[in-house]
């Protein structure tokens, strides 16, 4: 009896760990999903109003936020591991000239890790609307290194603390 | 000897304790300044664009920050004891329809203390600019009151919390 129940048993097993590495979150990109950014500090923020040109792209307004580590970086500009930075993008309404917040367009995430090395020492991700595991395809990891890369001043952050 | 020092010392003492009552922070308010406001969670955003009539007097972005007993206001909509809301006006600058943070224009803080009883249960001040001292003389608490318990839905607290 044992032994006839060994090979389903390995294949149960098999199967078990084939469905957790599919199924975890961001299995294909190796930045997660900033949980609780919302509690972390307000950096700055900037609004693309209707009057600019990128407006149906990008208008709306544009909230900065660090977690601890990344609050270290943004009083020395030099930015510890695990510093994580968020760029969350909301969309805006117009009242007769009062704009109020819509529904999130999508989310930007930089993480400090020296396993992005090849990306200057940060880990680039974009999530799609309020979706915590649906990544943006373009732009790619590589393409935001290389835009933070041109813009930079002393670091890839580009923002400044206001405060 | 020693009598001849009692009164020059009970005189230093009396004045010691006037000079701290005097310098102590807002010692004319009920309302202290919101030490460590800015690392508080952002509640919400809106902004008062350049087409908006009261511009002049309001443009920029609103910034709206709560501490954790608001916060629990926030998620319940009845605030506890020690809740502290911020309502911080930051003014703007139109750089070809993006708009960008400025100078302060002024901090708003509400608290929730049974000492304002005569005003709903919240204290209200307004601090000048980027000053932890100077304080608005109008609106006056009762004034901020008034406007707030007419617009009220379910509370003085105006404003939701955006996820």
């Amino acid at each position: 009896m044992k032994r006839r129940h060994l090979l389903p048993l390995a294949l149960l097993a098999g199967a078990i760990v084939a469905w957790q590495r599919s199924s975890a979150p961001n299995a294909a990109s190796p930045v997660a999903y900033p949980e609780g950014y919302r509690s972390w500090t307000h950096v700055k923020s900037t609004v693309i109003s209707p009057a600019h040109r990128n407006f149906a792209n990008t208008g709306g307004f544009q909230h900065i936020y660090a977690n601890t580590e990344a609050m270290v970086g943004y009083r020395t500009r030099t930015f510890p591991e695990g510093s994580i930075v968020v760029f969350d993008w909301i969309e805006m309404r117009d009242r007769n000239g009062a704009f109020e917040e819509g529904p999130r367009r999508q989310l930007d995430v930089m993480v400090r890790h020296a396993r992005f090395a090849s990306t200057g020492g940060w880990g680039f991700q974009r999530f799609v609307k309020d979706s915590k595991t649906e990544v943006a395809t373009a732009p790619s990891p590589e393409q935001c290194f290389a835009c933070h890369d041109h813009l930079r001043k002393d670091g890839l952050i580009l923002s400044t603390y206001r405060d």
